[in-house]
């Protein structure tokens, strides 16, 4: 199984109460793919900047990631985002974007790149990513987005959205989205768009999956420590989708209990991601830590609702 | 075992996106009462005007709340509260309060209400709280609170808080207590000042509990009509105390088997709640649509984190 994400590759400055980072890795591209290398093969597409080093691909290449089909732009610079958080770590404060050489790319996908069993259209211009969408014939197709694409592009965005298998936004952006205030019903009026499964991050209050069968709801892993939440929503996608490649998931035919599993791996790899910035925790992440979250994530959230096989304490 | 409730006792104004209704049944006493009627035992101390009629007793005794201990006021006019929601049906607006009967309220407790082997202490001011738990000497007292108090009787709340063994907050109201804006970490705090159990509520997101031996969460269970959330917390408070009174939950000894079911059964309650204007929801509610939801609520929150014993749907 093979995973390709195209998106943005970046530099952050992140300043959050707890600290702050100057031109560290980030991007949506690269917080996704680490997060899904953990569960299959994947490949990066996007371009850099000549001041994007042997460094930062090193971080890539150390997890397994595929990065043949990085654009490396001559004399161009990479893309630049700069913002902060105050005490309310769900929201973020963008300071500074530079686009630098995304405002030019024109993505050309590798065979390999094409030939993956699945697709991940990170936040990027919805036009870019009908481009990538083109080119790759993937069994499961899934695209983030955001309010800027929704309020300046939504035409195009609305046509990205027909051709793909899984929409993952915000709750916010859904109903803006779908200028519908109930996210049962936003999420039912996106799969209309065309759809077969809509997702809804809610940030530090975990996730909600809907399909045609029903849905699903999970909180997020209750953390005392959290350092930035950059990338968040990207290492909530990789896990999902990484985990849902690694068996073969394919759009309209994949069994709820994989869906189910894949929301809580992501929300397991986006408890990691926040608690350090940037990639930092993720980077040193192994793989017994995310078996060893994943089932105390389990005994955090289940309940038994038959009543009379437990004791009486008193 | 039977379960005290003191609040307020109201008739409330309240428009929505969905419609409107003047002057129903209301107040955190009657919301709480009603959703713990399908659980325990319940009465309901506190005072209401000459404006409060048979009709409204027949409403909670219909459920077999016990009416005994509310105080009819010559003369005096039930507490009032006019608000509003919009699109966010998360933010209520407030449009007038008229403290009325409450101004002047001096809680007298019934030898029976004393005796209760739970106490619930609803959202009213702290000193009116602290004048009740020291008349009730039971096994677990739970106390609920708002940002009102907090600003403006904050070290009488926080006197109240430290006699107390269950704490039901808003997140934010938790996180404004105790300036802490980390949410485990202000339960954390919150427990310092006496409490030993915790629960943060979080609107359309859920629930969180927090206790010495750790957490758990749940999401809000999602509906697709939503017509009038006032209330929705108290039903949440009365299904969670409800379902721990009727398994004879004490302070520091509930197993936490019970506590979890506690927070799906206020999770349900409150779901019914919001389902209708005022209590109309509730009123009608069977006690098998209880059950019916509750293992939906399972189904829709669970999830295996075993992927070995599902079969690939390749």
């Amino acid at each position: 199984m093979s995973l390709t994400v195209v998106g943005s590759i970046a530099f952050d400055s992140v300043s959050t109460p707890f600290g702050e980072r100057d031109r560290m890795l980030g991007g949506s591209a690269v917080h996704f793919a680490l997060a899904a290398s953990f569960f299959t093969s994947v490949r990066v597409v996007g371009p850099v900047g000549e001041d994007f080093g042997d460094d930062e691909i090193a971080v890539l290449e150390s997890r397994g990631v595929r990065t043949g089909d990085i654009e490396r732009v001559p004399g161009g610079q990479t893309f630049f985002w700069r913002g902060h958080y105050e005490h309310d770590l769900n929201v973020a404060h963008t300071d500074d974007t530079q686009l630098n050489v995304f405002g030019d790319f024109e993505p050309k996908l590798s065979g390999d790149s094409r030939g993956a069993d699945m697709l991940f259209l990170g936040n990027i211009q919805p036009e870019l990513q009908r481009g990538v969408r083109a080119q790759c014939d993937a069994g499961m197709v899934a695209l983030d987005s955001m309010n800027l694409w929704i309020e300046t592009a939504r035409d195009s965005l609305v046509e990205a959205i027909a051709e793909i298998d899984c929409l993952m936004l915000n709750d916010a952006e859904l109903r803006m989205l779908t200028e519908e205030p109930n996210l049962a019903r936003a999420s039912r009026a996106a799969m209309e768009m065309g759809p077969s499964v809509v997702v809804a991050k809610r940030g530090e209050y975990g996730a909600a999956l809907f399909t045609a069968d029903g849905s699903f709801a999970i909180p997020g892993y209750p953390l005392e420590d959290v350092l930035d939440p950059t990338g968040a929503g990207d290492s909530f996608a990789g896990g999902f989708l990484g985990y849902l490649d690694s068996v073969g998931a394919v759009a309209g035919e994949t069994a709820d209990p994989h869906l189910r599993r894949g929301m809580a791996y992501g929300s397991v790899m986006a408890s990691f991601n926040v608690e350090g910035f940037g990639t930092e925790r993720v980077q040193r992440l192994r793989e017994d830590e995310i078996d060893d979250r994943l089932r105390e994530f389990k005994r955090l959230t289940h309940f038994d609702e038959r009543p009379v096989e437990i004791p009486n304490p008193r």
